[in-house]
């Protein structure tokens, strides 16, 4: 069986994968339809939400409200396809690997290119990911269990309320990571400089205190150990405002496919905020 | 009884207690013989320890090497009483409260003034005191459970040993401050940016995970709660120079009383990294 990591580099080449504009390329031509975690290593990668004007005000607002889960690197003007801030030629329509289409809240398709369902009035919304600064904690020598182990990462949803905007609202979604006291400390700093990212954790230790009851039994992704001498951190997720848009059940919406991602022409180092 | 606070306003006045040109010229007229905490409360504290020459190049690789609990702050030349880098003027024969002398590893004296036992081979050292970060905390919003009820912080000795240099070797002594997590996650990034005052945490959680047995029973200083909504978290205390000189026994040696420490021109502002 072939490794998604083999079959990345036989698409992309193995420098070529390594190329934010090359492998955008070729996901607009419909050879990549899969994971982008591994594509251009040292670019950002963003999270979609494409939502009609008429919802795309209250997103707007909900995501400023909720800067942690749900960092904003790039809104688009209503009909506009293309993100010229977040890289040259970035076509929303086509290049994205992998999208879910939505409508009164069911999920009814998932397309590769969404050119044939483009409208006037769509907004479309990049979120930071985690996967910068993971890239970020693994320079600075911290080793992460879930990449170890080959895992997606443990997602939870916590008793702590995001604040509402029209109809989006429902619970902090977080990640968790274990880690020694040493490295959460250097965790710590390293998220720090990475604001629009999740930037510093939001809980560490006790689970209970923001309602999470079983580390072993994550709501999204793989669980993953915590060992006796370490402590579970927490970041808050960009699952968040997907949960919101699900308990909003907006007449229609568009999103990525979970882990099939945008990728820009943005690097991770130049989100760093010092 | 007159509290320390009344006190200080009485000797110093109320404006001439933060001014900490007037405070050492107080100080070096044997006005004031006590705790500086709370004098001068903008401006950096130091601890100080003063050793001949022949000890003393051991000592700065000491210090060299264990950087997070002996944050230099100036090393003076042999014999040279001034500090100016640390403030016009300042002289450390006169303008620490109370001085203890030691021979052979015993507390012999604990003069206010060291005039009299000056030698042209003694060097000082200043070492930055958490005193800085406590303040910064403080001013961040975030509450010190010592502060609120008055007492000494709590102290430990780890079983983290330092890195030895000559003769002068020992375990890492910490302090504790209890909170919760959130206030954690914003402590690692507002001492952080102080390097020269220990710094970032060295530990949070378990305390056993550096020999600490018993949070209610510290080596120094007072006991705090740590509430089951809390996390301890440990910085580097400069008590552990204190602790190496005191294993060394070096022949003669000279060292501020404890809490009596050396108030300096620069103001803890001054040394944020970022």
């Amino acid at each position: 069986m072939e490794s998604a990591s083999d079959e990345m580099r036989r698409v992309f080449g193995r420098e070529g994968m390594q190329d934010a504009g090359h492998v955008r390329r070729l996901i607009r031509q419909g050879l990549w339809t899969g994971h982008t975690s591994g594509l251009a290593d040292d670019h950002v990668q963003g999270n979609l939400v494409i939502l009609p004007q008429a919802q795309a005000d209250d997103f707007l607002r909900y995501c400023q409200r909720n800067p942690k889960p749900c960092p904003l690197l790039a809104v688009s003007e209503p009909g506009q396809p293309l993100l010229p801030r977040l890289g040259a030629g970035i076509d929303i329509r086509t290049d994205v690997p992998r999208y879910r289409v939505w409508r009164d809240g069911e999920l009814v398709d998932e397309p590769s290119d969404i050119t044939a369902l483009w409208r006037d009035d769509l907004v479309s919304f990049v979120i930071g990911c985690s996967f910068s600064f993971e890239q970020a904690l693994m320079e600075a020598g911290l080793p992460l269990r879930h990449v170890e182990q080959g895992r997606n990462v443990a997602m939870f949803r916590t008793n702590v309320p995001t604040e509402a905007a029209g109809p989006f609202s429902g619970p902090l979604v977080v990640t968790m990571r274990p880690m020694r006291a040493s490295a959460v400390i250097r965790a710590v700093q390293v998220t720090s400089r990475f604001p629009n990212v999740h930037g510093a954790p939001v809980h560490i230790g006790d689970p209970s205190l923001i309602g999470i009851t079983d580390l072993s039994k994550p709501d999204y992704g793989d669980a993953v150990d915590v060992m006796p001498d370490e402590l579970p951190v927490f970041w808050a997720c960009g699952v968040t405002p997907q949960a919101a848009i699900q308990q909003a059940r907006p007449a229609f919406c568009i999103t990525h496919a979970p882990g099939a991602m945008l990728i820009t022409d943005l690097l991770n180092s130049q989100l760093a905020s010092f």
